[in-house]
């Protein structure tokens, strides 16, 4: 059967690029609220693709960007499979890096490079042709298929959380199905079964009520960026070690057999430096690279400003700085504990005539799933179907704050089946996305709900 | 003699006002590129009103932004004085915290508003005007006056200094008057005999080839911004010493005279702090806020930047970061051996997977003049007669590059005869220039001339 419809996949592919490149035309950025209306109007173009397939569509109440859910007919005896993606993406900047333009999809190398290609766009919509496909071979799917595809997962999907918690009974699943993450090398597919957490905040330091003359002023009052760097250095130690205090409190530490596994996988640390043309790569002291990236707690400062940053030379002593700081984090680490935690790490240290402000942007716990689940080996026949090879386990150290919801409010399992690259520059200039493994996920998706329907 | 030219002054005070709002006018910001046409303007408009005074005007050769020289006939026997000021301003960004347009002077509470009012506009002119008026009133100059105008102060002066160089000759005087510092305070004019240098300093660090996802990457690569922030934390220790080797080695101690005349200026604390919305003030340990701004050398941030600075959250791990930085010297403390110590200091510190570049912009040493000359005194009784009060000897933190060049190449006395105040922003928004102060300014100058001339 899964042959039938899989096989029916490769005819469909021009049309099935065709509506990648439609949707990725929209530049629907959350973060920028001038691009509400594309936001919308990638909503609009995803709910008429599943309305067009037969499914029943309706929007969930919130007050952000519109949330749509889609449902296939109940199949009694069978599991309950919901897909979760987001329509939503990252801001394109800097606009001058990108080779061709972030809207205007351009396929070079059998890769189509544009903003969202991978993330998430091009994933997402691999279940949603993945389902269609199978749905135009059969009449109906073998088990009920619900889609809840969202428009703020680039901004923390602050209103996705309360929908859940409001729609536990219309979203209630077995399993949760998810395709936002990598494959671990191309050839390599995997599931991955960890996800880091994120704690994400804007430091805000204010000094003097304007901007004044570094030589009149200077030495005689104190200088918010400077004040600000102290305080960004003080967040990690020569080690690595994070300072924030009981940062590393509940982190679970990585088993031997993870350890193992990992360094069993063919990561191949020259090539990744030269890929980014660094000449070394630090981190916590006493972990691989792999183990820092995947299952270790880091901050990194996002974005910093203050004072003159234009042509030349300004001798100002600025009246403030600001800075976006972020924490990505492992199971059991609480990001309002982390909160705290800065909040008494830093505060003590801002000097007087300085006002340090501490904003909470969003936080998300990091996740784990079993890898013993009938749902993991569904997944594992469903990719070889697709990919023709067996995926590897794997963890990732992005988040995806949702799926922490999806474990704890409808009590499910969470399959993470990353169809992109490591190279496919998400969040950065030329994202891309390979258009063989857009196909390829495409039939995976098509082959999994057959597969998951043996596991009732 | 002085009190028939001054007392002509008063009746020509609205065309002086006049002539000040027209160059105020002319957006001169030598800073950025787009003005040059600007600068060139004001270099037109200082030049015909020289040439109207009757004095022989010429432009020395520079690559740079023009260079006025004007002079009156020589007067034997009598002290050659040279005048030196600068038609450039500093940028006036940020443009929405100015009550009324930078470049539209607008009067309220007897001020004029505007970028470049106090620094150095207004305070050049006094000089112009007062010559002017003087020669009305009499056909010919007591003493031989020369003026030197420049449109590159804001920028570190770097072809004004060869120029001197070349015309030694041309510019060889007795004695350098400027104003382009302030007043200790409304109605307590003073004579500045001292000024900070400066060593500044762009920092460039890079990391990944380009920008890469923090939770993907962040833990596995260098963050360049979390780099310069330690890089920035390492200039100042917490007793605001500065790190850089060698740094103190030169510094010249205050005397006791200084500590005690500064310690007995009506210097208000409480009042600064208002002034500046600040709860507090910090520096180097052991000094006075006076003695920090006027007589130590400081290190501030002047602007730094780096990866999202846009609205909302971006989770990403910048390819690059820069900052720039200046440290005000005195006397004794040689720019070069700063730019070697700062580089023996933070090489060291960047991680592998980061690169430091270190780009001087522009220095000059700290500078002190001798309170006994003949100079000093003619300048204080120019000021009494201008001002109807003695003038105060202090310092200043500011630098004023050129007036260390005079005294080496032209071996003259430098008169900073400040007519500003030290809350007319300058370098900030809403800068400012008391009128009462511009008309007893052009009057002081009027006067100097004639004190001058029993120097001889």
């Amino acid at each position: 059967m899964s042959q039938t419809d899989t096989s029916a996949v490769p005819s469909e592919s021009a049309q099935h690029e065709a509506a990648l490149f439609e949707l990725l035309r929209i530049p629907s950025v959350s973060a920028d609220s001038r691009h509400k209306p594309d936001v919308a109007r990638a909503a609009d173009w995803v709910e008429a693709r599943l309305r067009g397939m037969g499914l029943a569509v309706e929007r969930l109440a919130t007050p952000g960007a519109p949330i749509l859910f889609a449902q296939s007919p109940p199949v009694p005896g069978k599991p309950v499979a919901l897909i979760y993606g987001h329509y939503d993406v990252q801001p394109p900047d800097p606009l001058d890096e990108w080779q061709s333009p972030p809207f205007e999809p351009t396929v070079r190398d059998g890769n189509v490079y544009a903003r969202g290609a991978t993330d998430d766009k091009g994933q997402m919509l691999t279940h949603v042709l993945g389902v269609e496909s199978l749905l135009k071979a059969e009449d109906k799917l073998p088990i009920q298929v619900k889609f809840l595809i969202e428009g703020e997962e680039e901004v923390g999907s602050e209103h996705l959380e309360a929908a859940v918690g409001a729609n536990r009974d219309k979203l209630a699943c077995d399993v949760v199905v998810v395709s936002d993450s990598s494959q671990f090398a191309p050839g390599v597919p995997a599931i991955t079964y960890g996800l880091r957490g994120i704690a994400y905040y804007e430091l805000f330091v204010e000094g003097p009520k304007q901007d004044l003359h570094s030589g009149s002023f200077g030495g005689g009052v104190t200088n918010p960026v400077n004040t600000l760097a102290k305080l960004l250095a003080a967040l990690v130690d020569s080690d690595g070690r994070i300072q924030v205090p009981g940062f590393y409190d509940n982190v679970e530490p990585l088993t031997d057999r993870e350890r193992a596994e990992f360094a069993r996988l063919p990561f191949d640390e020259e090539r990744f430096k030269k890929q980014l043309n660094v000449d070394g790569v630090t981190g916590e002291k006493g972990f691989t690279t792999l183990e820092r990236r995947w299952a270790r707690p880091t901050c990194d400062v996002n974005g910093i400003w203050g004072g003159y940053q234009g042509e030349g030379a300004k001798t100002v002593l600025p009246a403030r700085a600001g800075a976006k700081v972020s924490f990505r984090l492992v199971p059991n680490q609480d990001p309002e504990k982390i909160t705290a935690g800065l909040r008494k790490l830093l505060e003590p240290l801002v000097p007087p005539g300085a006002k340090l402000t501490i904003k909470p942007h969003h936080g998300a716990p990091g996740v784990k799933f079993s890898l013993e689940s009938p749902y993991m080996a569904a997944a594992t026949a469903a990719i070889e179907a697709g990919f023709g090879a067996k995926p590897v386990f794997m963890r990732e150290g992005g988040s995806i704050p949702i799926v922490g919801t999806f474990a704890r409010e409808l009590d499910a399992d969470v399959l993470l089946l990353g169809w992109g690259l490591d190279d496919d520059n998400t969040h950065s200039p030329n994202e891309k996305f390979n258009l063989g493994d857009f196909h390829r996920g495409i039939k995976a998706s098509a082959a999994l709900w057959t597969h998951l329907a043996n596991c009732g």
